[in-house]
């Protein structure tokens, strides 16, 4: 079956304290996007969507060509949401019977192993979602609903998030919800069964200049 | 008011792929455990309290020799479950109107300005446990509960935790109940209020050899 991935980077640099959208900081010497491309390139033959916002896609033409950097895939401008940016990357899916991956752009140690276990995964299941256990204990807050939680009851959720084409273009049909915040939860507002995949902590995703620093230190090294 | 630090590491090194126990790995060429409870010394005048397992408790002692390090501090036994190791902590607390904060041995990052945040707002609500918001997505699993959550209605727990004196005593009179995860579990049992103080994500945990790696980048830098 074809295979396909979505990287959405939609990321401005606020949580950084930087001027630079996070996807473009440079780990190991390099835009943090190339790494993520160039994971999801070696792991397996498949055409790379690349979701970037109006006013990045210059800025990342011009860094293709400051780094000489050549990986073939596809541009496609986002929407203002989440949901609508893998929406615009979905209509370049032109093959129905295929699979999907959705990728944060900003995850860039994702393995060759952890992409195409979910890609197997949501071939047998129709679904597949890297997820891992909590390391920390867990509360509720809010009015009703305040107290300490049994960690074991939850999962975090990451990115590769893999699908049957038909069930995401499926789904894609919907309006958009305010708690579509990834594909899981907009496929699952369609009816479809969620399968949660073995996710991988090293997969992290750089939101704050600690987790720069983490993937600086990860980045290269196949065993910690 | 006088204030004390209840240091508890019982970990065993199964989860680092190490013999060694986490608290005695090496982070910046000394173990995690005297990082700890210098920043507790640094912070603020207080008595420190370590609780250690039995069989831990040499090792600790030849540690101390041979970095012929000498900071203060009273070492007592552990128990079966945090909750035990906590109870025993308590015991050498004489001072009946103090604050108590209880920090994991493993977070060898915290800073003086969040431990005296924790006491000071301990002193002004009774508790204050320090917790973060979450970076990833949510979901509960299960038989009954299963789906997307609303990440926002959740925090990571953290320590320090701390307590007034008089809540603690109180509280950690209870029969040990298997949801005993934290302090925090143990008070509210009790009835008593828990007030969520502003975490830290430098504060990490270390429980896996990636956050070692992280500590070990972040350790020193005061601004990342």
């Amino acid at each position: 079956m074809k295979r396909y991935a979505i990287i959405v980077a939609g990321g401005s640099g606020s949580r950084m304290n930087s001027e630079i959208p996070k996807q473009f900081l440079l780990l190991a010497n390099k835009p943090v996007l190339f790494h993520t491309l160039e994971a999801f390139a070696a792991a397996a033959p498949l055409e790379l969507i690349l979701v970037l916002p109006e006013n990045q896609i210059s800025y990342w033409e011009r860094l293709r060509q400051d780094y000489n950097w050549h990986l073939p895939h596809q541009v496609v401008t986002g929407g203002d949401t989440r949901f609508h940016s893998v929406k615009k990357g979905l209509e370049l899916v032109s093959d129905p019977d295929s699979l999907i991956a959705v990728h944060d752009g900003v995850r860039p140690l994702v393995t060759a192993s952890l992409i195409n276990n979910c890609f197997e995964e949501a071939g047998l299941f129709g679904s597949a979602v890297a997820a891992v256990p909590l390391k920390d204990s867990i509360r509720a807050i809010g009015p009703t609903s305040n107290g300490p939680l049994d960690r074991e009851a939850f999962r975090l959720v990451q990115t590769p998030q893999a699908f049957r084409s038909e069930w995401m273009k499926k789904a894609f049909l919907a309006d958009y919800q305010p708690f579509f915040t990834d594909c899981a939860s907009v496929l699952e507002y369609a009816g479809f069964d969620i399968h949660l995949s073995k996710g991988d902590y090293k997969n992290l995703k750089i939101t704050t200049p600690e987790d720069l620093a983490l993937a600086e230190v990860l980045v290269g090294r196949s065993e910690v």
